[in-house]
């Protein structure tokens, strides 16, 4: 994949990004998450594994770093041109003691903090670190037209690809042959590949939500629940479609139409001042009805973006208000153990006076 | 991929966790990190995202749990039979207290808790964490016959995809293209897919030591260094190639020599009782005699196993000493800023009395 040259929205992000942290009275914000750095900065690398990061923001009033070694310096300043790299040859701790100097309180990300970390740039370096008083990633919830344009492209490569499978597949297909069609197929049709491990679950493993996908093979008359996205220019899309091979049984249909009607229920509540959970009540409240309550062991949906799993949560108890610009799933499910499953999920976007379903197939049953 | 059923090892494994908590007089160890939880325990789930768990091992003197949520309950159930399947509806800290109980205090592995999980536990849950005195991943080092099998088959699955991608890479192919073809290559021959986003990067590129693979072409005449590792059960593999298609200049054959030269000296000096920073030694001075001291900027080597880095550490400072049954990496490079880099890695087993290289292949040009 081509490497931008910095993007046009960076500098924006950053002043907002200081309007809220002056609101708090914050003198410094050190960025660790990796989704958080790349949104602010621009600077793409990930993290090699959870232990290793690629890089550090520092948010200072006037001046902004990003802190990296050397097997990303040049490719920082390229990403991130309106950021001071500074390579950490020395250790973080110590390139950032240089820089805020003694005294001066500099917020973090508790979420993207180890302990071990955190006690080695405070009682090793001497930092003055403080828990930031919010959450950086909040502003990433609205998103803006380039990032609303990548996750649609992702989407559109998903949806191909599985209209493809969906005319491929035949009973006697492992469910791991299914997954890896998928995931070359994204790579194949442009993307950076899967934002997460593609989900194929036939049968009774379609019961448990989150089922690796094995050598079990799919057979005729099961439920097969598919949950992918691929991955473009740094954004995660995500979709679920129920297949089924052969005739449908009555039991599968019920819940099929019941999570539909749940689903664009939940659809139709969804605009800007609604709260999360809220939407989630009505989902809820449909499956509920249909005698399925216990059946529905998830949230409703989540954000998408940077991150495949991102603020806002459409949960039972989240009483966040969605606003314009998020990018949120509606993904109701019915399980039934040693059975079957059914969950089926959209991406939608919230707009001035309601949502947008970014989908753009056709994929469901009518059912 | 088809789940293992328990895996043999794991009770010996927690024989030993125990003696070192017995040591330490530890009356309980939370396990948070995912290579450790899967090598404890059997239980093959991965994190989905950095700040989302599929699961944590409570380890107490007499019974061992497993805490995971609905996703992963049956799994769990059916991968790590010696422990108890706690069911984490209620909150993982609450689930904790239920069984911990007041008072008594429980270590936790600070490199695998956020700050904002760990004030979670303690302030909300009111848990007695105290920092772990010993990283249980120190108990990974040492490789029993089983996890080097899969380590000797995910190096086979990469040697036989490198082995075909040298045969077929012709000038014009792009970097992103190569990667490409090595990632789905690894996946048709049994793998899990790549251990590690695979590195091909070819001319200048070459020079920094993880670029990204992009559009760039690959031209004749220019040095491509590949760094990749197939992941199979669970296991990482290692490896780097540095190929040149046409023919090489002078500078090109010497420090690819050198390099080789380099790697063959430290591997001749691998033993058990060696301190890791003596092995590094070795391959630094022979690097430094050629007159490149200045542009071998990483460390020599890293252990390799469930994670593709982990201990120990083969670099300048780590006086820990190898032990019999690690696997290390030797991977010394130069990189000429502007022109390209040479990196040769083998796969390395500690054995009783020296060094046993694990790579079959034969890929080295005899410059």
């Amino acid at each position: 994949m081509a490497m931008g040259i910095g993007s046009p929205g960076v500098g924006a992000r950053i002043d907002r990004l200081r309007k809220v942290m002056e609101s708090f009275r914050l003198e410094g914000l050190l960025i660790t998450g990796p989704e958080n750095r790349r949104y602010f900065s621009g600077f793409t690398a990930t993290d090699p594994m959870l232990t290793e990061s690629s890089g550090a923001l520092l948010i200072l009033p006037g001046k902004s770093y990003l802190l990296t070694d050397s097997r990303y310096a040049v490719i920082a300043g390229i990403e991130a041109p309106g950021f001071e790299i500074v390579n950490t040859v020395g250790g973080l701790g110590h390139c950032l003691k240089g820089i805020v100097g003694d005294g001066k309180a500099l917020a973090f990300e508790p979420n993207y903090m180890t302990v071990a970390q955190c006690r080695r740039l405070s009682e090793d370096d001497g930092l003055n670190l403080i828990a930031s008083p919010f959450d950086p990633s909040v502003l990433r919830i609205s998103k803006d037209s380039d990032e609303i344009n990548h996750i649609v492209k992702a989407l559109g490569i998903t949806e191909k690809a599985l209209g493809w499978l969906f005319e491929r597949l035949e009973p006697g297909w492992t469910e791991a042959e299914a997954a890896w069609y998928l995931d070359s197929t994204f790579r194949e049709l442009g993307a950076q590949g899967p934002a997460f491990e593609t989900i194929v679950a036939s049968g009774p493993q379609a019961a448990l939500p989150h089922a690796e996908p094995g050598e079990k093979k799919i057979m005729e008359g099961e439920l097969v629940v598919i949950d992918c996205g691929a991955r473009y220019k740094g954004y995660a899309s995500d979709i679920t479609r129920t297949f089924i091979k052969g005739e449908p049984a009555k039991w599968q249909r019920d819940i099929y139409r019941t999570v539909r009607e749940a689903q664009l229920k939940a659809i139709g509540a969804i605009a800007p001042g609604v709260a999360c959970k809220d939407v989630d009540a009505v989902a809820r409240a449909h499956i509920a009805q249909a005698g399925h309550f216990e059946r529905f062991g998830h949230s409703l949906g989540h954000g998408v973006g940077l991150a495949v799993h991102e603020f806002p949560s459409l949960n039972p108890v989240n009483g966040q208000k969605l606003v314009e610009g998020a990018v949120v799933t509606v993904e109701p499910g019915i399980y039934l153990p040693g059975q079957g499953g059914v969950r089926l999920e959209q991406l939608v976007l919230v707009t001035a006076d309601g949502a947008r379903v970014l989908n753009g197939d056709t994929h469901f049953y009518d059912f």
